[in-house]
């Protein structure tokens, strides 16, 4: 592409970003089209000849635009709401263009480097110990993998030589409310759904640790060895926090690695008022928390901190000849922390993050998204036929509304409202399963989002229930 | 930020972008300074109150750049050389400020589609057959990793229930000069490095089919488990093409998966001249193709494609509550085809890349890289002393200077001469190691590079290689 032409779509393209972030609210959150209708409108075969770059730009706006769930909305609620913010995006415009490649520090000096920089940094925000060490990841199922690869090292020393095969089984625990993730991890390692075992919780659907300490005890005396507890701080359902200290002592006991996923609730560490939480957490040997989450910085950006690093280079470093440097005796070679070899420059939206908002800055939106969710949860709570099911402790709300005519439809209910909220396109919400019972989640999280977001998605949540339930229409839902 | 701030600083971040891909030439390709020194210059922690984003800019000006080794630079010729594009880049500015999550349909109904598409786009671009389903991974590391664990599903239907303990060994093959990943995934898995076994290659350095059929036949005479066979197409080291065909023939007899590693070659395969050579990679049960290594996508971007995507899911897929949606029967859940739930919008950068080239675009572009490699490696085999270890069949040449007083310094002047064209600014090469021998390595992929670079970068190896010889550096190198 010509210089002058970049120039010019580049500004086009970038005035679209800037008017898009600012009339963000006048799109409708999630769209209204069928699978598979998007593919169905595109040619099944690439050009043989190239197309112009403003035609292809038409195409982004007229085929992609109205196909988006708009995650950078203020009224996406679903998942973890998260935020690509204005420093955030400008990091990502420069890393695509540097294209440049994190695996050695002969490969990118400065990425590197920044890594180091940008990741003690979020260690010190987090009040992390120093012996943690920071590196970035794509995504917290990556970043659990290698932790928990790590731990396998250390709970079997002759794994990297000799596999698995032979060895008596081992096993990861978490709780029942700990992110799939985890599961997935310990089958992609080679432990199997029986070399994973969740842990019941309380009624705030934090880890009972005593049922924890009990599920080990009984294993171990059955020669099953206890390979690494995962505590999540922060759960998907309700963003509930595992005792973290307590289950540090469980796991130190049994000499089992203790990696927390802090994926989401992480950043809420920075919080005077909530770091009494995460008080353990220190003692963990890995802990990943997702500035991709909540700390808007555009996906992907997860870091791994892990107070053993030599036992994660151990699991994955195999330097061939062809990435061999003089270098790797004086700086990190980031590749060796983990599976992937290619690694994007993502430090430096980070940096670019961290340095623009500050520390008080990042303080003040978290603590501003608690609030709007505890402010929401004691509408909720105040609202006859409608209820919080766990404590909001961090920015997500789970809860239900239970027909005033009782009835035993309320799941089909709840899934009803769930879809004609999203299919409004004024908010966009998921939900979970809590005891088995279907439960609505909102999540703030985005950077936008005000109170008279929360006040009008309140609103319109008890006008759609309202209207689902007088049309009876939640016995006729086939679920989401 | 505020709209008109974003707009601002998006149009002058847009504009050095802009610049910097017209005035890349004149950065030093490398960076001259010492490992620590960007870090040292940095402050220790985060700022407590924001920094204004001008501020910031001009930090990365002034910080960053300096210290970045240009991979998107002409004379960039290590590793595998890669080219961000200009529909890469405009791709990947709009992927950050939307900031979507393709884990399911639901959650990006456009960004999961177009994954469909554009894969599927490629797929017959490189001529694999239908059956083959691609799905875009960060790195080819992920997607070697996600391949060998559907084989390991395949080879031991239990595993994913009981895990490897107690099973008999398997064991995956590959060529000697196969990537690394590979050995790196067998060990993420679980198989350890005696599950790993590397086959000699011939003098062109490609995989000894008649090696690795002894190989399987001895071990499973010993009870091991053929799990899967790797075939690569364009080594690291060479860029050579094992003979997939043939791999095939013995990975089918003995009910192994074969892999297909041509996560820099596959691009080649779109030229009709080089379609040959390639001959039998659609009998793989998969496919690894990195259009962030040669197709002029910005890093990240491995597409796997499966033939048995069933198999895939089956090794990954675990769907919470939390993640289910009344979508999933009729669209693609693109996260249960590897561990990373988190999934960015890579399929756009991909579709306004193959968009803007077309067909036509990418296959000259490509043949023109080839070209370079060859005739580059044409003037080193016709200047004495120099001599061409590889044919050169992709656009990768490894060569190797031997002194013309002989000696048992080569390897240390070869070193030498790698250092001191690096620390030269001008281009920046890397080596490897074939027989034993260290040897430099040329790779041409870069979009801006001319016949006149490939020149320039021909007479500084030879001006080097005089230097050095006369201060009889080479003896005194410490290595690379």
């Amino acid at each position: 592409m010509p210089p002058a032409e970049f120039q010019r779509l580049g500004r086009e393209t970038s005035d679209w970003i800037a008017d898009y972030l600012a009339s963000v609210r006048t799109f409708p959150v999630f769209p209204s089209l069928k699978p598979g209708s998007i593919r169905d409108a595109l040619p099944a075969e690439a050009p043989d000849f190239g197309d112009s770059m403003d035609e292809i730009l038409a195409d982004f706006r007229s085929v992609v635009v109205p196909g988006l769930n708009h995650w950078n909305h203020p009224a996406f609620y679903g998942y973890f709401s998260v935020t690509a913010s204005g420093p955030g995006i400008l990091g990502e415009m420069l890393t695509a263009a540097l294209n440049v490649n994190a695996m050695v520090w002969r490969s990118s000096p400065v990425a590197t480097e920044l890594e180091d920089v940008t990741t003690d940094w979020l260690r010190a925000l987090l009040g992390l110990p120093q012996p943690f060490e920071g590196v970035i990841n794509d995504t917290a199922s990556s970043s659990t993998l290698y932790a928990l690869a790590a731990a396998r090292g250390v709970a079997y020393p002759e794994v990297q030589e000799d596999g698995l095969f032979g060895l008596p089984r081992g096993r990861v625990y978490a709780s029942e409310q700990a992110h799939s993730s985890v599961e997935k991890a310990v089958m992609a390692m080679g432990f199997g759904r029986r070399g994973y075992r969740t842990v019941p919780t309380n009624s705030r659907f934090e880890m009972d640790v005593d049922a924890l300490s009990e599920t080990i005890r009984r294993d171990v005396d059955e020669g099953v060895r206890p390979v690494a507890v995962v505590a999540t701080l922060g759960t998907t359902s309700t963003a509930s926090i595992d005792p973290v200290g307590e289950v540090a002592a469980v796991a130190r006991e049994h000499g089992a690695w203790l990696h927390v996923d802090a994926a989401y609730g992480g950043p809420a560490a920075m919080l005077p008022e909530l770091r009494s939480r995460f008080a353990g957490w220190g003692e963990a040997d890995s802990v990943v928390v997702n500035p991709h989450k909540w700390l808007f910085t555009p996906i992907d950006c997860s870091v791994l901190f892990c107070r053993r690093p030599d036992e994660l280079v151990r699991a994955f470093s195999l330097v061939p000849e062809y990435l061999s440097s003089s270098e790797a005796a004086s700086a990190r070679s980031l590749m060796d922390y983990g599976v992937s070899l290619g690694r994007r420059f993502r430090s430096l939206k980070l940096w670019f993050v961290l340095r623009y908002f500050g520390r008080q800055g990042l303080v003040a939106r978290i603590r501003h998204h608690i609030e709007l969710a505890r402010e929401l949860a004691s509408w909720i709570e105040a609202e006859p036929g409608w209820s919080v099911l766990a404590p909001v402790e961090l920015a997500a709300v789970a809860f239900r509304y239970t027909s005033e005519a009782g009835g035993s439809h309320t799941d089909e209910l709840n899934h009803a409202i769930l879809e004609r909220v999203n299919a409004s396109g004024a908010a966009f919400i998921t939900h979970t399963s809590l005891n088995g019972q279907t439960v609505l989640r909102v999540a703030v999280g985005n950077i936008k989002t005000t109170r008279e977001d929360v006040e009008q998605l309140w609103t319109l949540l008890r006008e759609v229930a309202e209207s689902v339930e007088a049309e009876g229409a939640g016995a006729a839902s086939t679920g989401s």
